[in-house]
C-alpha cells in the first residue's frame, strides 16, 4: 500500500492533488496550518506548521508515509516572487524531506516551477539552462540543489509545474479574468498580449502528481502540455465555448494582428513516459470546468 | 567611510576579521547572539539572533552599513557537517543579504567553504565543478546560488575557506590536538594520515577578508594558502619548532613511509591579486602562534 503525505493541501493544487491519489487508491496524509476535512476514508489531514520543526518531526514520525508530495511554498499571488519568505521555505523544505527519509519514505515527488528556466522561445526540456531571476525561482532552484544531496538515497523528483489552471484558481489570474470578462460580454485587455505561455488544467496537474507517485523515474519532470497559448487565443476559445460570435469575431482579428513575442512551452515527454488513462484536457474542455 | 557589518563575530573566525578590518581602518559593526564588548573605537556591538528577521531588518536599517561580512553559520564541530541547522542558516543569510542591500549595503563578502568543491587531487579553481556531499555543502552552494540572485545589484565576493588553524580554534581541531601531543612529547596519531589539506592561518583568513572588503573584485575567490599539508607534516614542523629532535626524527620516518592518498588543494591566485601588505604566514610561522 502506498500511504503518501501531501502538503499544501489548502492551497490551489492541494485538494486537486489529494483527490487524484484518493482516486488512484493511494492513502493520503495531508498536512497544512488549517484543518482540514477528509475527503474519503483513505484520507486523514494533520493540522501542523511546516515552519515549526519539531511539529514536523513529530507528524511525519508518526505517519508511516512511504511517498511524499511536497506542494506546500509561499504563493501569495503577486507577491510570491519577489517575497523573502521563499527563502523560510527552502529551510522548511528541507528540514520536511530529510525527516520524511529519516522516518523511512522512499519516494518524493517536489513542485519545482518553469520560472526556474532561463528564458528561451524553444520548447524547455528538463535539462535546459536555469536561472534564480526572481527570490522565487532562485529559492526553488536552490531547494532543488539541496533536495539532490537530502534525497541521494531514496528516490526523488522535481516537478517542474507550468502554468496551472483551473475554476477555482485565484481571482486575479489570467484565465479567471478572460472567463469573468468574457460572460459579461466584454473583450478583456492584456497585460503582455504577445507572450504565449503552456497551460495546463489543474486536474491534469493533479493527475500528473499521481502518476509520478506511481512511476519510478527520477529527476526533474516538466508538468506541462507541450502548447503554449497567447491570452488571445484562450479568449477566442472561451468566446466560441460561450456562444458569443460577435465577440469571437473581434477576437479572432485581434489575434490576427498580435505577433507572438515570447513563447514560454515545456516539453512534456518525460511526463507523457508515466501517464496513464485518459489524455489531458484541450483548451476548449479546459475552459468548459470554468462554466461548471 | 568604510562601515562594515561582520557576522559570526563570536566564532572562530569572527574576532579575528573584527581586528583585521579595524587595523585597515574600518569602521566595524558585529552582530551576533552574545554581547561582545568593544575591541576599538570604531567598534560597536549590536546583539541580534540571526534567525530572527525582524530584529535583523531593525538591526540592519539602523546600521547604515556600505559593507558586510558574513561568516555566521553552524558550526559545531563534529556536527555541522550533516546537521538540518545548516538550512535554518540559508534562509537567515539570504534574509539577512537582503535586508543589508534593502538598507543601502554596497559590498559584501560572504563566507562560502572548500568543502563546496568535488574532491579533485589538482588544486582547486574557483570555477572547478561543486558538490553538495554533506548538509553543510549543500546548504552553503544553494545560499551562494541565492545570494547571486538577491545581490544581483550589488558587488558580492563568495569566499571559499580552506582549513583555517590557530591556537583559539576548538580543542578538537588537527592542529590543537598535534601541538598539544607534542607538547607532551608524544607522536600524534592520525585518523587520515594520506589526506593532505590546504591550511591558512587564521590571521591570514582574516587579512584575506580585510582585503576583499577593500578590493573591488567580485565573484568566487578562494582562501587558501595554495600548499596542502600532511597532518604528519604539520607534526614534524612541530616538533622541530618545539626542538624535540628525537620526536622529529622519529616523525620524519613516519612520514617517508605515508603515501599520500588525497589532496585539497586551492588556487589562490585570485586572493593574492588583492592581497596587500606582508605575505602569509608560512607553517612554521603559524606554529609558532600556538606556543603563545
Amino acid at each position: 500500500m502506498t500511504r503518501c503525505l501531501v502538503t499544501g493541501a489548502t492551497g490551489f493544487l492541494g485538494p486537486h492533488v489529494v483527490r487524484a491519489l484518493l482516486a488512484a487508491g493511494v492513502e493520503v496524509i495531508s498536512l497544512s496550518r488549517t484543518r482540514v476535512a477528509p475527503l474519503a476514508p483513505l484520507h486523514r489531514h494533520i493540522a501542523v506548521d511546516l515552519h515549526d520543526a519539531a511539529a514536523v518531526d513529530e507528524a511525519i514520525n508518526g505517519a508511516g508515509a512511504s511517498h511524499l508530495v511536497h506542494l506546500a511554498w509561499e504563493a501569495t499571488p503577486g507577491v510570491f516572487w519577489h517575497s523573502t519568505e521563499n527563502f523560510r521555505w527552502i529551510a522548511a523544505s528541507a528540514f520536511l524531506l530529510d525527516a520524511f527519509l529519516r522516518a523511512g519514505g522512499r519516494r518524493a515527488v517536489l513542485a519545482g516551477s518553469c520560472a526556474e528556466y532561463k528564458p528561451s522561445d524553444a520548447p524547455l526540456l528538463e535539462a535546459s539552462p536555469t536561472e534564480g531571476a526572481t527570490f522565487y525561482a532562485a529559492s526553488k532552484l536552490a531547494f532543488h540543489g539541496l533536495a539532490e544531496t537530502i534525497a541521494r538515497e531514496i528516490e526523488m523528483v522535481w516537478a517542474r509545474i507550468f502554468f496551472p489552471y483551473g475554476p477555482d484558481e485565484d481571482a486575479s489570474k489570467l484565465t479567471s479574468y478572460i472567463m469573468r470578462e468574457l460572460s459579461s460580454g466584454r473583450a478583456p485587455v492584456f497585460q503582455a498580449p504577445g507572450r504565449a505561455v503552456d497551460m495546463i488544467h489543474v486536474e491534469d496537474v493533479a493527475r500528473a502528481f499521481a502518476c509520478l507517485v506511481a512511476a519510478d523515474i527520477t529527476g526533474t519532470v516538466n508538468i506541462a502540455s507541450n502548447i503554449a497559448r497567447l491570452p488571445g487565443e484562450i479568449a477566442l476559445e472561451g468566446a466560441r465555448l460561450l456562444g458569443n460570435a460577435a465577440l469571437a469575431d473581434t477576437l479572432a482579428r485581434t489575434l490576427r494582428a498580435t505577433p507572438r513575442t515570447a513563447t514560454l512551452q515545456g516539453d512534456n515527454s518525460r511526463l507523457l513516459g508515466v501517464w496513464s488513462g485518459a489524455p489531458m484536457r484541450d483548451l476548449k474542455g479546459g475552459l468548459a470546468s470554468y462554466l461548471g
